[in-house]
C-alpha cells in the first residue's frame, strides 16, 4: 500500500477524495440528475463535479445514462462496483460524526498553546 | 452530512485526504522520524507532509515530541484519537486493495468505449 507504484495505492489515492465521498452519498438513494447532486453536496463547483463524475465512470463506479428527451435528460448512478464503496467509507463519514467535539476541543487545546508561547 | 457549513462535513473534508491516510497508515506501528514518514510514503513532498502533519497536530490526531539531542530528535505518533482513525480507514483501503482489478477492467472497457465511438 504505501509503494506509490502499487496499484493498490493508485487505488486509495483515487478514493480517498473528499468529492468523490460526498457523490457517493449524495448517490447512495438512488440516480441523480447533475443538477440535483450539485444542489445536494452544495459547496462543489461545475467543473468539480464533472471532473469528479468522469473519474468515477472511468473507474466503474459510476453509470450516466442519457434520456432521448428534449432537452436530453442525464442521470447518475452508482454501478454495483460502486455500491460496495458505500460500505467501505461509512465507518470514516461515521467517525467523522462521532469526533466533531474530539476535534474542536484539539482545536483549542492548540490555539490556546500558540497564545501561550 | 451534505450541508457544507455543518461540522462534521468539515471534519469529512479533512479526514478524507489521500495524505492523512497514508499518515495514518505510516504510523500505525509506532513513533516515526519525518524522514521515515517521507521514506515510507515514498512520493510525498517535504512541503505536503509537513502541512499533513500540522494539521494533523492541530486536530489532535498527531503528536510531535521534540527530543533536546544534538542534533534535536523529532518524533510524531497517533494520538489516543488518532488511533480510533485506524479502524474507520481500514475498511477503505481493504477496499482499494480487494478492487483493483475491478477498477483496471472499468479502465479498459471506458477506454475500448472511447475508441469505438
Amino acid at each position: 500500500m504505501f509503494d506509490p507504484g502499487c496499484p493498490s495505492r493508485r487505488v486509495l489515492d483515487r478514493v480517498s477524495d473528499k468529492w468523490m465521498l460526498l457523490v457517493i452519498g449524495a448517490l447512495e438513494p438512488g440516480k441523480r440528475r447533475f443538477s440535483e447532486l450539485r444542489r445536494e453536496i452544495g459547496d462543489v463547483s461545475q467543473k468539480m463535479l464533472t471532473q469528479t463524475l468522469r473519474s468515477m465512470e472511468r473507474d466503474g463506479l459510476v453509470e450516466r445514462t442519457v434520456y432521448a428527451e428534449v432537452p436530453p435528460r442525464v442521470e447518475y448512478e452508482l454501478t454495483e462496483l460502486g455500491r460496495t464503496l458505500i460500505a467501505a467509507v461509512s465507518p470514516l463519514a461515521r467517525w467523522a460524526e462521532e469526533h466533531i467535539e474530539d476535534i474542536a476541543a484539539a482545536h483549542d487545546r492548540h490555539d490556546a498553546r500558540k497564545l501561550e508561547s
